[in-house]
This record gives C-alpha cells, structure tokens and sequence, in this order.
C-alpha cells in the first residue's frame, strides 16, 4: 500500500460512514494544526465542504496565531467556520476545582469542554463529530480521555504522524502547516515534543517496529535503537492503555433475571 | 450463579482493578439514585469507605430531594462528599451553545461538565473515576457519551436493573433509595421509563431473553412478549452501538513508515 492508496482507502471509509449514518454531515474542530487540518481536508474529500462546518475553539488569548491558523485552513478548504472562545466556561470550572494554577488539568478541562461544544453542535444540526487524532497519538496515549479523543470516528487512527505528513503532502496542503510544530495547545508555547520528551520521528520508528514489523524491546536496541527512547514509547503506551478502550466491568453470565 | 455470588465477583473485581491501577483510591459522583448509591456500596466493600470520596454536583436548584438523598446515602456508607453546584458552567456552555431552551441538549451539557469535575478531582487526588451505568442502560444505550458512562470501570456493567434491585436488598440499602423511581436527572419530574417509553421490568425481560437466552425477536413475540416493546428494545439497541464503542477507524495494514 502506498500513501495514495491509503487516501483513498481513508475517504471512503468518510463517506461510507457518513452515508450509513444518517446524519446531515460532520462538525470538526480545527485547531490551527496539522491533525485537524489533514482530517477535515479528507472529509472535505469524501462528502463536500458544503455539509461540513469548522468549530474554532479557542481558550483566551493563549495562542492567537492558531486562531489565525485554523481561519486560514477553514478558508483554504473552502469550509464555513464559527469560533466560540471557550475561556468563560473553562475559568468556572477550573476555579470550581481550584486548578486554575495547575496547567496540566487546566489543559484537560479546556479539551473536554471543547468536546461539549462539538458535540452540542452536532445534536444541533444532526452531524457527527469528525475525530481528528491520529495512531500514533492513541499509541503513546497522548490524548485528553473524553476530550479530544471524542468523536465518532478518526480518519487518521490508523496512520503515524509522520505517514500523516506525507498524505498532508500529497494532498498538497500549505507548507507552512505542514512544517508547523506539533502542539496540543495546552499552554503558551507547549509542543508535544517538548512534553513526550522525545520526537516523532523516533517514535514512530519504534512504534512501527513493534506494531508494525512485530519486533521485540530487544531487537530494537541491538538494531540501534536508543535504548531509553524504546523503553519510554513501552511505558508510554502501557500506562495509557485505559485511553484506548471502553470502561471495563466483571462479566456476570448465568446470573438468572 | 445466585445475586449473593454476583456481589462477591463484583466486590473482588473493584478491589482487584483499583489495586493494580496503582492509584489512591475512588471518586464516585452519587445522584442521590439506586444506580450511584449500589455502586459506591459495592466499592467500600471492596477498598473501605476512607478511600472513596462522593462528589455530588447539583445543577441548580432542579432537584433539591437529589442532593438530600445523595447526602443520606453518602452519611449511610461512611463516605466522605463534596458537593459543586455545576450550574453556572453548565449556563454558559448552554448560553454560548444556544442550547438553553432545550432540556435533551441542556442535560447532556450538563452530564459532561459533571464527567469534567469528576475527572479533575480524579487526577487532583490520584484516584480513579467510578462508573455508575448498569447493563440495561448500556444495552438501550441510555446514557450521555463522554458524560456519564465516562469512567475506569462500572461495577454494575454485567447487571440488568432487575438484577441490580436484587442486589441492593442482598446489600441491606435502604427500602426508599430501593423503591425510587430511576430518573437520569436530566429534568425536573424526568423519570427513565417515562422518556425509554417502556419499564424496566418489561425491557430486561426482552433483553436477557436476547443477549443471555440468545432468542430471536419471534419467538418473543410467540412467547407472548408485545409485538412493539421487543421492536422498541431492539431499536433502542441497534441505534446506540457507537456509545459501546471507541471512536472507529480504517485500518491501514501495509503502509510503510
């Protein structure tokens, strides 16, 4: 399979959902990054601009550029957008909680209530909420449960971010959103990079090789792998593996009514 | 398996998740109803009551019996509680949202700012968030996505409400917490099988004879089951599976890195 192939394989999985749904079309939350601009262009792709609308959702004036962003992806792909800024509702919780000083929760809150907004909007106009994560987010587990990993379905969970960069190239999307460093937005000046403590690239070559290529810890390393870049995307995804799956219960069978 | 057996399993079951979690302990949000009131039960059974907190988050004034309930139950177990009212964050989402005049929108607005305070208090005290959902709601999919089935895990994901009723007179709860008419709170004088349009009784009757018997709608109908609550049950069913499942997405086996 190459990149191309995947596209089409990945737009016709949106228009099929789509169309067996039964919704009027998608809501998607644009970012100003490359995640959600690659998932609403293949969208874009699969049913038409005219059915999907853009959600900008900013948080305050944290980052204003990727307000100015994610316009300039939303009038690039020929979509109607609205911006809500999210900063009221989120300050009320947070100070609620008293978390306000701590940026990792305040971070999570404005991601979940980014995904009330979706999906209000979704009810509203009877469409889905377009995911816009991509594998190798949900591999490391590097997501907001019940924030941004809310939606109906992810065009691009079975791609690495950097087989996403390709397809955003061969999409032909801006350069300068392309070459944007990766940041979940949570605070002024975070990249995801900084945070996962370590690059994608890396990443990705290790995930692909497990996951992928089916190799073992050890292999990788005797194949020069850095031996605490290994060991960090194994930790990183073993400890999120709760963010990959339903809640679970005790099965009771036999149990009569 | 008898109701006494179900409770053992469930009870080992919470002892055994929180324990290999590594986290502190629970938090679970009472609504003042059976489902929230069985499931905290089952927990300080399982870890004791001084490693649970009970969180109660009112929206408003709708239902002031709630919080006197939920406060009853909480002093019944041993449970310490909290209490936020989430109306202001809700009215702001609503109000920004336009969904203020709409009780289904509203309500659901109102289920995912509470998943919000319980996840933070969650992470605030490193403990994990108990769900309170039971099998009959999972099964006709009445339940807020990303609200109130956002959890770790839920106690009484394996029981029907029958069964859960069962289990709360094996428990010794209270006749009144018992006997209460289960409503989701969504809306004042709002009771479950007045908005599922059928009764408990009559839908765990149909869906034990599918999901457990493993009959065929027809036979129900032979057996003398009416004709529109089994094609209710079935409908309810068939429309809900995306709030059983994560997010879905197309495989792309064969893409190189």
């Amino acid at each position: 399979m190459n990149i191309s192939e995947a596209r089409n394989i990945i737009v016709q999985f949106i228009a099929d959902y789509v169309g067996n749904s039964g919704a009027d079309g998608l809501v998607v939350g644009l970012s100003g990054g490359l995640d959600s601009s690659v998932s609403a262009a293949l969208a874009v792709e699969a049913i038409g601009a005219e059915r999907i609308l853009a959600v900008i959702l900013p948080c305050g004036s944290t980052d204003p550029k990727s307000v100015e962003d994610a316009k300039k992806i939303a009038k690039h792909l020929g979509l109607e957008f609205v911006i809500y800024d999210i900063v009221e509702a989120v300050d009320v919780i947070a100070s609620a909680c008293d978390a306000t000083d701590n940026r990792i929760r305040y971070g999570n809150i404005a991601a979940r209530v980014r995904m009330i907004h979706l999906y209000d909007i979704s009810a509203e106009l009877n469409r889905l909420v377009l995911g816009t994560g991509n594998r190798t987010e949900a591999l490391l587990g590097y997501t907001t449960l019940w924030g941004d990993m809310a939606c109906a379905f992810t065009p691009l969970g079975g791609l690495l971010k950097t087989q996403e960069r390709r397809l955003a190239e061969e999409i032909g999307l801006p350069k300068w959103i392309i070459e944007k460093a990766p940041s979940a937005g949570l605070w002024r000046g975070q990249t995801d990079e900084g945070e996962l403590g370590i690059t994608y690239e890396m990443a990705d070559k290790i995930l692909y090789a497990i996951f992928d290529l089916n190799k073992i810890p050890n292999e990788l390393v005797a194949e020069g792998f850095p031996q605490e870049s290994v060991e960090l995307v194994l930790r990183l995804y073993q400890k999120s593996s709760f963010k990959r799956r339903m809640p679970v219960y005790p099965e009771l069978q036999g149990l009569p009514l």
